[in-house]
C-alpha cells in the first residue's frame, strides 16, 4: 500500500498564526495523509488541496464512512499522480473537522470547544497552515500544488502568496473570487444551519443535540449546485422511488428526493456544522484581485516561473468556464505560463471528482513534462 | 379605477370537488379580483393565472404588503391587457392562502384548520376550481387565458382539459412537466419548512408560533433560482452592505446576503408555510404527457382551434427556452396554431414580471389579432 500511517503534527505552538482578520490562533493541529516517499533531493512533493467538505483522505479510506479516498481515480501507484514517483501530501484545511484545528477543537483559553469563538478564517489562512506543514516536513519547494473547487482557490492563493515555493500549479473548476450567486447559495446554507434551534448560537457541542436538520438542508441545497440539470435528468429524471405511482403526499415519491435526503442525512454524520459555516465564509471572502487594486494579474506578479494549468468543465455552473477563463487571462497577463483546457462533461461541478479520460490526459501531460531539469523527480 | 370590489364566492357546496388524488373538498371558497366590464356577449373575459407565491392582486395593491399589483406593467387601462377592453379575472389558486380554500382554511369536518389534513392537489385541480368560478360568473368561453411560471402550467392544463372554453392561450416561462432539478429545489424548500420545529407536523396554526425560519430559508433558496448569475452580479456583485470592509463574521456583509434575508423575512408575513408545501408539490407532480402515454402532443388533441403563444426568456434557467420549446413542439404536433418567442433578458426566470418591450410587443400583437370575427370583443 502506498498510504503512509495517518499522521498529525502541531504548529504555531510558540508563536500564534496571525490571520487575515488580525486575530490569531495557537496552537494549530494539522491532520494529514502522505503517500509515496520523499526523494533525497526533496523535489518530488505534490500537495493536493481539498474542497469545502473534502478531507485529507485523498487516496485512503475515510475513517467514518469507510468509503475509498475521494480522488483514487487520479492518485495512486501508476496513476496520473503516481505515488511510486511523487510524495503526495494532503492535509485537512484549517477550520475543518477531520483532525485539523477548527471550531470543534478545544479552545486552550477555556478548555471548551471554540464554537463561534473560533476566528473567521480565509483561504489564505488555510494556505499559511499548509506552508507550516511543509516547513515541518522539510519541504521547501513543491513539484506541484493541485486542487479542485475550493482546492483550486488554495492553489491560486499559493500562486499569489508563495510562488517561490512552487514549480507547477493546477487549478481545477475553481475561481479567484466568489460571485454574488456563489455567496447567495452559501448564505442560504448558513441560514439553514443557524435556523436550527439545536445550533444554539454555535454552542451545540456542549449539549447532546446537533443542528442536523439545518446542516442537512444546507447540504441538500449545495448538492444541487454540484450537479447539473442534465446530470439530474440522466440519473433520476422523474423516476419514482420504489413505487408505481405518485402517493399524493410529502414522502420522497421521486428518486431525486430520496437521493437528496440521503445526501443530507449522511453528510451530518461526518461534518461539523460550525466548520460548514466557517469554510463557506472563507470561500465567500475570497477575492484575490481585491488585495491587488482590483487587477488579478498583479496578484500573480511573482509567479512567472510557475508552470500552471487551469481546467474547467462545460456543465459546471458553480465555477463555469467563463470564470476559469478570467483566471487564465490574469495568469497570462502576469506572464505566467498557463495551459487551459475545457473538458466536455454533463456532470456539472462534481465532474472533477469523476473518471474523465480527457482530464487524465491533460493532467498526465502537464505533470510529466519537466519544467526545468533540476526539478524533475 | 378599473379594479372592481374585492370579491369571493363559494363553489362545490352541494357536490364536492373530486381531486386527481381521488379525495374531495367541499365547500371551496374562491377569492378573486376582476378589472373592467364583461360585455353583453360575454366574449371579452381574460383569465390570468398566478405563479407559486402569487395571488389575485394582479393589478391592485396587495392588502398585506401594500405593494402594487404584480403585473401592473401589463394589466390596466390602455395597457397590453387593456382593462378598458377586456374583463380581466384573476383568482387565488386552490391550496393558496389569500382567501381561496387551502391548508390554512377551516376543515368543516372538525372546525380546525386543515393543516396537513388538506388533500394533496394538482395543477389540474386548480384549473377545475377556476372553471367553477367562470361558471358562477356566467363565462362560458375565454377570450384568452394567460399565465407565467406556475400560471403557465395552469394554462397548459386548460389546453389539455377544457380547450372548448378557450379562444387564445399564452404560456410564459413555463413547462408541461417538472424536471429532476425543479423537483430538487422544491424538495429542499419543503425540507427546510418541515425541519423547523415550529412546523409541528403541520399543525402550527393551533399554536402561537409559525415555522418562519424554515419558510424563510425555503424562500431564499427559491429566490436564487428566480434570478440569474448575470442579474445577481449586475445588481449586487460583491458589493458590501453599509460597510467599508468585510467584518470577518457571519453578519450580512454582502448586499446579496442582506437582500436574500429580506426576501425570506418579508415572505413569511404574507404566505402560509403549508400552502408552500402543497403548491410546490402540485408543481412537482405536473407531467401532462404522462397522462397521455408519454406523448405531450396527445394532451392537446382538442385544442386545434385555440390560438396559442409561448414565451421564454434567454436567461431563465428554471424553465429554460429548451423546456418551452418542448411545449411548442407538442402544440405544433397537435395541430394547434402556436407562435413562439424567446425574449432576450439577463434577469432570469423573473423576467416575466419585469418591464420588457419585447414581451409587450409580442403580447400586444398576439392579443389584438382577432382569431375569429365572433370572438373579438
Amino acid at each position: 500500500m502506498t498510504n503512509n500511517p495517518h499522521t498529525s503534527l502541531t504548529v504555531f505552538e510558540n508563536e500564534p498564526l496571525i490571520l487575515d482578520s488580525g486575530q490569531s490562533i495557537s496552537p494549530i493541529d494539522i491532520a494529514y495523509e502522505t503517500y509515496g516517499t520523499l526523494n533525497a533531493a526533496r523535489s518530488n512533493a505534490v500537495l493536493i488541496c481539498h474542497a469545502l467538505t473534502g478531507d485529507q483522505y485523498v487516496a485512503s479510506s475515510h475513517p467514518i464512512t469507510g468509503k475509498p479516498g475521494w480522488w483514487t481515480n487520479i492518485v495512486g501507484p501508476g496513476k496520473i499522480i503516481d505515488t511510486d514517483r511523487y510524495f503526495v501530501v494532503c492535509s485537512n484545511v484549517l477550520g475543518s473537522c477531520m483532525g485539523t484545528t477548527g471550531p470543534a477543537s478545544i479552545n486552550p483559553e477555556n478548555g471548551q470547544p471554540y464554537g463561534v469563538d473560533f476566528p473567521v478564517i480565509t483561504i489564505r489562512d488555510m494556505v499559511r497552515v499548509q506552508m507550516a506543514l511543509l516547513d515541518a516536513l522539510g519541504i521547501d519547494r513543491l513539484y506541484a500544488v493541485i486542487g479542485g473547487s475550493m482546492g483550486g482557490m488554495q492553489v491560486l492563493e499559493w500562486l499569489a502568496t508563495a510562488p517561490e515555493r512552487l514549480d507547477r500549479a493546477v487549478v481545477i473548476a475553481s475561481s479567484a473570487r466568489h460571485t454574488a450567486q456563489n455567496i447567495a447559495f452559501h448564505e442560504v446554507g448558513r441560514q439553514a444551519v443557524m435556523a436550527d434551534p439545536h445550533w444554539q448560537g454555535g454552542a451545540y457541542l456542549s449539549g447532546d443535540a446537533r443542528p442536523e436538520k439545518g446542516l442537512s438542508v444546507a447540504r441538500m441545497t449545495a448538492h444541487i449546485t454540484y450537479l447539473s440539470e442534465a446530470a439530474l435528468t440522466r440519473k433520476f429524471g422523474r423516476n419514482l422511488q420504489d413505487r408505481d405511482d405518485i402517493t399524493f403526499g410529502f414522502d420522497a415519491d421521486f428518486q431525486v428526493e430520496s437521493y437528496l435526503r440521503h445526501q443530507g442525512i449522511s453528510f451530518v454524520d461526518r461534518f461539523d456544522a460550525n466548520s460548514y459555516l466557517y469554510i463557506t465564509r472563507a470561500m465567500d471572502y475570497l477575492d484575490i484581485a481585491a488585495r491587488h487594486g482590483g487587477r488579478l494579474a498583479d496578484a500573480f506578479a511573482g509567479a512567472g516561473h510557475v508552470k500552471t494549468c487551469v481546467l474547467a468543465f462545460t456543465s459546471d455552473w458553480l465555477y463555469p468556464p467563463e470564470e476559469n477563463k478570467r483566471t487564465v487571462h490574469a495568469l497570462n497577463a502576469a506572464g505566467v505560463p498557463v495551459s487551459y483546457a475545457v473538458i466536455e462533461s454533463d456532470a456539472g461541478h462534481d465532474s472533477f471528482l469523476l473518471k474523465s479520460q480527457q482530464m487524465e490526459d491533460v493532467l498526465a501531460g502537464f505533470l510529466s513534462a519537466p519544467e526545468r531539469a533540476e526539478t524533475a523527480p
